[in-house]
Order: structure tokens, then C-alpha cells, then sequence
């Protein structure tokens, strides 16, 4: 009998249709069930890692979303501070610029004759189309911008793009880098060249000019985060290079320290046992996670895992708040930020680490 | 030039955060892409529809989703009359009864012990929890109904459902099916007893009672709506046997007539040449479509298919407006009907047939 | 220590390409992981299953899947008793008769212009190209067998499709319906009239004709195999109305029965409390099942739903094997029936049930 | 009537079960529909690509398949020198190694609890296991490579790769990066911190030793790479990183030089106006492209984005020879390859760039 009560706890209500805020709407959700359960659901856990004090919050950032309307929802995150750290493609710390240098994306269809999209110097992104001369002009506004930098010096991405959202703020161009660099959120971009900022790198080396973006550089800042942060939540919009990237935080900063134990954390210690021989390792498991993703577990990959899988792994505390909802960003990340904006009274103070 | 004026008509615009009600919300998203896009296109679609007076609005409601706090707003579309006839799974129209009947479903997790949960007679619904007792009390309260129809006669689902309807009314217990019944929309389920009301018939049947379910009488019924109607919207959560009855709507109520051509209705003629000879045959394709589904084209069924392969079928108008998003209904759903309500602000005056 | 054995019992070995045979690739596969493991399990555990002389075979089979040169596959089966009972859609055992009167399908491409395939007479089914009058024709000639039928007598979609088989049988057309027919394979097809059948139905019905297809007879006879049967085993292709109508043999067909027990058959016995009052209910879960699908769980449909989630509602035996593959059944099925057929050098003896 | 000839060229073939072998049963599939057909046109692409003296091959492989037993697999494509030049995550080079040890991955289940796996020491993979200790050696072992390298110098992962797989060779250690570095084919991997390579770059970090992998070098050789070729054949497992960093081979490799234009080779040249302005751009587009992916094209990435989209931006070429395939990689990547191994009687030489 107390079994059964362990099980049924909470009922599923049906939602009835009458005047209600987005907020309101998201709540009764959490009372249905499947996905839409699960949206309510992420904007609970998200209040509840903002309200956390000891809590540094990351977003990793996947995909190619700025084009379609979601950037100055990444920047609303960053000057509210409802973020710490970002880690983005390069694609999407990019393609807002666009839009910032007076061009546009536009409205098209994934239904058309994409020969015909080429003869016109047009790109589609599934149902968004943008010009050509667009993106080759927004290429060269970042060359130019290289080339004010120092020749053969190791740049960690997140001092290049530091640099970048101070040299855009001059030129009063908006964007998430420019929003990044003047709120002190550090942005981290993994695999940052294989995106329109490696295009920018090749025209200024054809015009002489050596640049280093050192990968290693990155994840040594990122991972020595380590040390300056008390708990963390993640949150995933896509899995991709940025998931992995934050997920290993947790588990591999440790690795930077002689002694793989991060001084003044509390950590979760561990030891891996290997033929009597003991291996010492610490783990400092994500407290709050969420992800918005599209992708699904049975193929395997990371960017569509569960969280529980990432528990076997250390990544993310099995008592921590997680949630995962299946559905596409465009539709979750609105409605989700809206719901916040109505729900958080509160300010919240952001941590600044570089 | 003038091509590239055609396909760079309408910008993204990227969504700001601030004080706003889903409908405007969903406005916005509307000029956003991906998804989310298509997600504010189908409130659109939905809206044309409802004003146009010469439109009858079908609805294909499939799977198991009045489980999961769907149903009333199932029950609401049928009140305001937004919708003319409904084509549903039996699971759909069943699975409400219980929490009508005093009963609940609990919030549950789809990562759990399902040993368990058979020891406490416990059935899983994803993540959503059910009796089996409700269950089992529900299917009987349905076998108490068929006790009181008449023995070997043929019922058609419509038939059959409008009366459990009218007598679920007379014991106050609401449900879908009762809204149904008072509102007067038809309700068809073509694969009726793959579901409670296929164990209620055995139930019946152990007591000596034959009920007869005909199929047949449902195809008949349902395509003999083809010469009461004008013009046809339909709207399609998720896919199945609802989605592909419907859609034959379109294509195959002309058979029902000896010169296959419905008496009164504006037909797009077809001849189909054979060898010289000419097959005449009449298409009466839905003017406009929606359809909210999980499943993707590439599997090629009929369920995730494109409307543009219905277009080749003759079901959907090549000119007509159609729109499909790809996310889970009980994300989708919910939204978009909150978007409705605070949008439409007419009364629909709902088609009678039966 | 034990524990860690518990776990890492099996290694996976990494595959070598050289000479093999279907069936040995496969074996392979099986220890690999993600899906291309589940396919190698799939054989794996339809081979116990024809191996096991207790066990009463049942194949769903949904979708439209005899258009995609699937349907001799079927037949094979047919043929080789390596199933007892096939539950299907209509689509996938008419569209096969196509082919056998001549016609053909026409190899397609999903990215082509609709409108014009309209103005063509072509059907398109996502990458396959069919012709409007050869669907016709196949419509047209079973309505010649409809109006050799009794005329208001209820059938169920066994007793018309065994003698649609036998008709075509004397025509000397073969195609599944054929087969079966032959072999003493019982079809049954819930939902019978969302196709060609019932169309073919509507030109009877044009002529006069009143054809009574009886839903719930349907159900009886298939539940009445609940007696006649030991054990069973599963196989899906697909999910839809063919997976959850076969699922419910396992909880419902005991309701045909005052006392809820299947005379001879060894049940496992369960007692629902209530409230101090015991329902008794018998439950015969599927001793082993498999489902090839492309349908995900977190959509909380029937159609991906994990066959643990099956487990609770009494369905799937905990202690049975099950095993489900991700994947396109175009993909998958010729695949395994090849490693079927290189592997199982017994011959089945099929059951005879009607 | 002409047109119909057009669309109604070749027959769909039913299959028939016999004896055959796999690349038999693979042309079979190319008659078939749905993915089915796909997967036997990967076979077929593939065999032209590697027949096409011009063509470079070009391979992207994402996700974390390596685990899964599928890297021997890489490797004879290699040691055949069916690819030219492989993309890949750091995962997937790195994991491999763990066999190479002598250790194991362990046949697991996806339905487990982790927080035992955690207990453990053992991570998850989907439903592969993995001992944390056999990981952690890996990782150490990397770290001893890194300290035999240049301290301070700016390493493209390519060159990091090569000298890393001629380490092991001399370690007598098999992996995919030994078999790379015997047979001339170059390694990118852009993001290679996220991975143990990063983390032996932080313990190598830890013992004071300051490496620098310069992601900005990668790109330059990368696109370098543009002058050595004539065409192109790309093939991505997956999508990611890879692929995208693949498909800008086509279209950036021009940006490296002052004129835009690759000397020697023969371009689509491509002038974008601007307001009368003309911008000089030329393009190289892949002329063959496979892809076997589980993402789809409504969530608008670049993972599951179809090869038309592709053209729009002039990565693929519009006349070439171009496959996806919806299938997991587990599934389709033996059973290509065992049909390659069968189908192709003739050696390739492979392309020497380094």
C-alpha cells in the first residue's frame, strides 16, 4: 500500500482554456504529461538554479539558431545575467551580426528549387534565406577586425571573442558578442573556425597576417573555472560540441590540479579501485541541468543522451534537478523565456570570472 | 532582380523579450523559423479557417493523449463549435471517462521499474501513471452501456458513440464523448474496438450479447458527408488511422455515387486517361490543413508524409493553406488553442449533419 | 566486486571487414552496439521463437509498406510458417495486388513537384511513384469480389479477407491475401475500410450492394485465439492499430470469459485490490516480442513505446525476450529475413487455427 | 504522355528471399523505396566516387562510434585507402585506443541504473560499457605523447595526429590514428580538446608542460587542401563538426587566396552583385556526397539538413551524385562496407597531401 502511494502522488490535471499568461499556462503543463510536461518542467528547474546563490550557470548554445530570430533571446539571458558562461558554435555567435550590420535573414520555405536559391546568391537554412553578400560582408567585417589583432600570439577563443564584442561595442554593433563582452560573460567556442570566424582567419592569412586560435588555451580557462565556482546548473539548447564541452567540466577540471582535487570545493571524491591499486579521482557533478534537444537516446551520441546516462559518468549530480524536453528550440526557447520573464521577481547578481 | 524580389519578401525578425500574451507571442514567432515558425503559422491557418463560412472543419485526433490533461481542450473545440466533426482513436475517447468518473491519472516518469508497477497494477503511460481498477471500472461502466443498445444490429461508430454519448449525459458524467453528443458533432472511430470499447463489447459478449460493430457503415456515413459539405479545413494531432480516413474524404466520397460526382458540390474534374479510354473521377481537395505530428517524412509513411504528397493525391488543394509542425501535441496543442482563445473573438456557428 | 561482473559480462568486439554471409554479419553485429546490435538481437530472438513449439507466432504489419517491394518478404513468411497470424492495415495487403495484376510502382523521388505528379495521374508515396487508374482498377476489382458476398451478412475481416484469397486464388493473382489464404495464415485488419477496401465498399454500396464489415466480430474471433493458443511471440513492423490490437491479446482476451480465465491455458494470475474487494484478472503476457520501428518513446504513443512500458500493463513478460530496433523496416526487414533464411535449417509447422 | 515516361521510368522490385550475398541483397534494395533504396544508392555512390580518378575522398565522422565496434571499420577504409582524408571528433580517435590496450568495451543495456554504474566505475555509452579506469589510461597515455612534443608550439591537430599515430606505431599500439599515419591519410579534428586529448592536454598542463593545438592552422592546411585536388567526394557518418567543416572545403578554400580563385583548378566562377558592385567569389562543390545520418530536416542543422539546402550554398554540386540515408550508423555503416569490400575488384591509389 505505501508502494502505491510512492506512485501516485500527484495527479495529472487537464487544462482547461481560459485567460491565463504564458507563465500560468507553463505551470498547468507541468500537471499533463509527455513533452509537454517537461517544458513546464524546464522553466521550474531554470527559477529554481537562478534562485540558487552558489549556483554558476552555463549555456551551451548549438546549431545555427541566431538566423532565426532567437538571438536577442540569448541576449536578453546575458544582460539579466541568467547566465555566467557561454559556450556557442561559431555559427551562431556569428550570424546575429547580420542582422546588426542592417542586413536581414528572410522568411523562405524548405520547399523550393535550391538551384535557383544558388543563380540568385542565396542561402537557405531550411525555411530562412539570406544573401550571400550578406554573409561575405559580415566575413570581412571580422577580418577586419583580426587584423587589428596581435600577430602569432595564442588567443583562447574567449579572449578573441572578448576582444571582438569590444571592438564591435565601438562600432556600436549589436550582438550577442557585443552583449557578452560588456555583461562579463565569458564566451567559450570550442571548434570556433568552422564557422564564418575561420572563413575571417583565412582572409586576413591571405593578406599575411598569422593568427592563433589555441584550442588547448580554451579548455585550460574553461576548465579552471574550477576553482572559482561553488555549484553549477547547465542548461543545453542542442547537444553538439557545447554539450560535451560543459558536461566535461564536471569531471575533467580536476585534471589540471596536481593532485586532482580542485582546492577549496567541496568535492565528491572517488576512487577508482583497478587491481587493488587505487586511483584518485574528484567529480563535481552539474546540480541543475536541462536540455532542449531534438535529438533522441537511442542513436547513442551525446547530444541526445539522457541525463541519467551522464550520471554513470559523474556529470550530473543523481540527486541534482534535471530535465530534458524533446522539441525543437525555436518553439521551447520563447515560450520558456517568456514564462521567466513574468515568473522572476527578483534580480540576479552575475559571477565574472575573466 | 525581380526573383530575387520574390524570394527576399518577408524578414525574420528576431523576438524580444517583454510583457506580451501568447497570441502575440506566437504572432512573432510566426516571423521567426524552424519550427517555432510553423507553430505560429498553424494559429493562422487555424483563425482563416474558422472564418470561413463556407469551410467544415474536421478533426483527426490520434494516439493516447486525453491520459496526459489533453481532453478538455478537446472538449472545448467541440463547445465553441471550432471544429464540425472529430475523428479519433478509441483510446482518445475512452481514457477521459476515467477521470469523470472520479478517478485520476498521476504523474509518473517513464524512467522506473515497470516490474514494480505491475505488482501495484500500475499502467504506464510514458510518464503518466493509471489504475488498472479505474481502468477496468470504466471498461465495465462502457459494457453496461452496450447492454442497453439493441442485440445484432449493425451500429456504425457514430452511431454507437453518439448514443453512449447521450446516456454517459443522463449519469451527469462528462467526457468528450458527451460534449459530443449535446453539441452535435459526430464522432467517427474506425478502428472503434482496438481499444476499451472492444473490451467492453467482450465483456458484454460473455454475457450473451452480440453487439455489431460496422465498418463499413462508417465509411459509408463519413463519406456521405461529401454532399452535405461545401468546403473542407482539417486538422490533424498526430497521424494514424484518424489522419488517413479523413484525408480520403477528399478522393474517395465520390465513389459512394454511381456517376462519381457529388450532386450539388463544385468538383475539380479528373480524367484519368487509360490507353485512350477515359476514367472519370471528382476531387474535392481540403482547402486547408494543419497537422501537429512527431513522426518525419523520410520514414514515408502516411502519418509524417508532407502535404505537398497529398497534393499529388488530389487531397490537399494546391492552392489551399496548409501547414505542418513537427513537436509533440501536448507542447503544441495547449499553445495554440490559448493563442485562439485570445484571438478569435466571433462565435463560430457549428455544421449539423446527423 | 561481483557486481562489476554483473555488468561487464559481455565485450563488444569491433567488426573486421572479410568475406561473410548475411546471417554471420549480423551474428557480428550483435556485439557492437546502439541499433546495429538490436539487429543482430532481432534475429537472435525470432530464431528462439520459430524454435519454440509452444509458441503461437504473430506478425503486425503497418504502414504502406507493400508499395516499397516489401510484400513478397510477407509472403515468404506466409509461406514458411514462420508466423501464425498477421494482423495488418488495409494499405499494405491491397496495394500489393497492384503487382500482381501487371501494374507496377515506379521507382520516384521525394523532392519533385506534387502539382505536376497531380496533373500526371501519379500517386506519390514519399520516394515511390504509383498510377491513379492502377490503384483504380485494383479498387474496382475488389468490389467485383464484394459483390459476390452476402449481401447485410456481418463479416469480419478474416472471414472476407480468406475468401477475398480464395477469389483471387481461382484468378490465379498472388499476393498476401493469396498466400495466407493458402497457407491457413488468419489476417485480421481492424481498421479495414481506411482503404482500398473500403472504397471498393462505397462502389458496391453504389450498385446497391450493403456490405456489413463487423468490427467486433473481429475482435471476438481474434481474442477467442486466447483459447486455442500456449504461448505467443510478437513480431511489429511498424506499430499503429496492428501493434496495439495483437498487445491486447495478452490482457483482454480473458474478458470473453465469465469466469476471466482462459479455460486450459496456464495464466498467470492476478488479483486487483480495490478497496478490500479482489477483481480478478488473468493476464497471458507475450513470451517474446520484437518491433522494428521508427517511432520514438518520448512521444508517449503506442507506436515507440519501449516494450518495458508493456511490461506494466501486463502485456510483455518481464521474464521474456523482447528486443526493439530503430529503424526503417525497408532497411531492416530484408536484412534480417535473409539472415533467417541462411540460418533456420528446420521446417516450421505452422498453426491452424479458423 | 511524355512526361509520364518521365516520371515512370524504372520499376520498384519486389524482394524475393534467397540465397545472395550482401551486396546482392544491398542492389536489391536499390529497387525498393524508402530508406531501403537509400541504403543500397550509398553503395552505389560510394563505388563511383572510388572509381573517379579525379576525386578526392573525403570522410566525416561524428558521434562517439568508436565504442560501439565500429572502428576497425574506419581502419580498413583506411589501409584500402577508400578515403583520402578523414574529419573526425576527438572521441572517435581516441576511444579506439582503449581496445588497442587490451582493454574492453562491455555488451551493456540502456535500461540500467547509473547511479550503480556510478558506484561502479562505470561509464555508459547507450548500451555499451566502459571501466572509468581503462578510460583514465587512455587519457595518461596521450599525456605521455604530449610530453615528448614541442613545449609552446602551435601544433595543427592534423600535424598532433601524425606525430601521435607514429608514437603508437612505435608502441606497436593499432587504432585509427596508427593506421591514418601508415598510410598517408590525414586527421583534422577541429575540436579536439573536447575530448581525452583535452584532457591529457590539462594533465600534461598540470606537470608544467604548455601545449598549443592552433585550431586556426588546422583551417589554413585544411583549406590548403583546395590547391592539391581537382573534385571532391565527401561521405559523413553522421553529421557535426565534421561535416560541416567538410562541406566549406567547397565553398571558403578560395578565401585564402588574394584573387579568390584556387590556381589550377577548374571553378564554377560565381560573381554576387551588390548594388552594382560585383564581388568576385568561386566555388567548388563537392560532386559526390553520402551522408548517413539519424537527425532530420525539420529541426534546420546542419546535421540533418539535405544536400539541396547544400546546393543552395554551392557546397554540392547540382549535377553530382548525391545519397542520404536516415539509418543509425551501427546499421548502415557494415553493411555498405561489407558490399564495398564484395563489389570492388579493382585497388585505389590513394591521395598523398602531407
Amino acid at each position: 500500500m505505501k508502494r502505491k502511494i510512492k506512485y501516485l502522488k500527484e495527479k495529472v490535471k487537464s487544462i482547461e482554456v481560459k485567460k491565463k499568461n504564458i507563465s500560468q499556462l507553463l505551470t498547468e503543463m507541468k500537471d499533463t504529461g509527455f513533452q509537454g510536461r517537461k517544458l513546464g518542467e524546464v522553466v521550474e528547474v531554470w527559477k529554481k538554479m537562478l534562485r540558487d546563490k552558489n549556483v554558476t550557470i552555463l549555456l551551451g548554445y548549438a546549431g545555427s539558431l541566431s538566423t532565426t530570430g532567437q538571438w536577442k533571446l540569448i541576449s536578453w539571458l546575458i544582460k539579466n545575467r541568467f547566465i555566467d558562461v557561454l559556450v556557442s558554435t561559431g555559427a551562431n555567435i556569428s550570424e546575429d551580426i547580420i542582422e546588426a550590420l542592417g542586413y536581414s535573414y528572410w522568411k523562405g520555405s524548405h520547399l523550393v528549387n535550391d538551384r535557383e536559391l544558388l543563380r540568385e546568391n542565396i542561402n537557405r537554412y531550411y525555411d530562412v534565406f539570406g544573401r550571400e553578400t550578406d554573409y561575405l560582408k559580415m566575413t570581412e567585417l571580422i577580418s577586419d577586425f583580426i587584423l587589428t589583432l596581435k600577430d602569432n600570439y595564442p588567443y583562447s577563443s574567449r579572449e578573441f571573442l572578448y576582444l571582438f564584442g569590444k571592438w564591435l561595442t565601438k562600432k556600436k554593433i549589436n550582438s550577442i558578442v557585443t552583449s557578452a563582452a560588456k555583461y562579463g560573460v565569458p564566451i567559450f567556442c570550442p571548434a570556433i573556425v568552422d564557422s564564418p570566424y575561420g572563413d575571417a582567419g583565412l582572409i586576413a592569412k591571405s593578406q599575411g597576417f598569422n593568427l592563433i586560435l589555441d584550442n588547448m588555451k580554451d579548455y585550460i580557462e574553461f576548465m579552471s573555472l574550477g576553482r572559482k565556482i561553488k555549484e553549477t546548473g547547465v542548461i543545453y539548447i542542442g547537444g553538439g560540441v557545447p554539450k560535451d564541452f560543459i558536461q566535461l567540466l564536471a569531471v575533467t577540471s580536476n585534471l589540471l590540479y596536481p593532485e586532482r582535487e580542485i582546492p577549496g570545493r567541496k568535492a565528491k571524491i572517488w576512487r577508482c579501485e583497478d587491481g587493488g591499486k587505487k586511483l584518485k579521482e574528484t567529480y563535481y557533478p552539474h546540480k541543475y541541468a536541462i536540455q532542449i534537444t531534438t535529438d533522441s537516446p537511442q542513436w547513442g551520441g551525446l547530444s541526445g543522451c539522457t541525463f541519467d546516462e551522464a550520471i554513470s559518468w559523474g556529470k550530473i549530480d543523481e540527486k541534482g534537478n534535471f530535465i530534458q524536453c524533446y522539441c525543437d528550440a525555436t518553439i521551447a526557447l520563447p515560450i520558456v523565456l517568456h514564462a521567466l520573464a513574468e515568473r522572476i521577481k527578483f534580480k540576479r547578481k552575475g559571477k565574472i570570472f575573466f
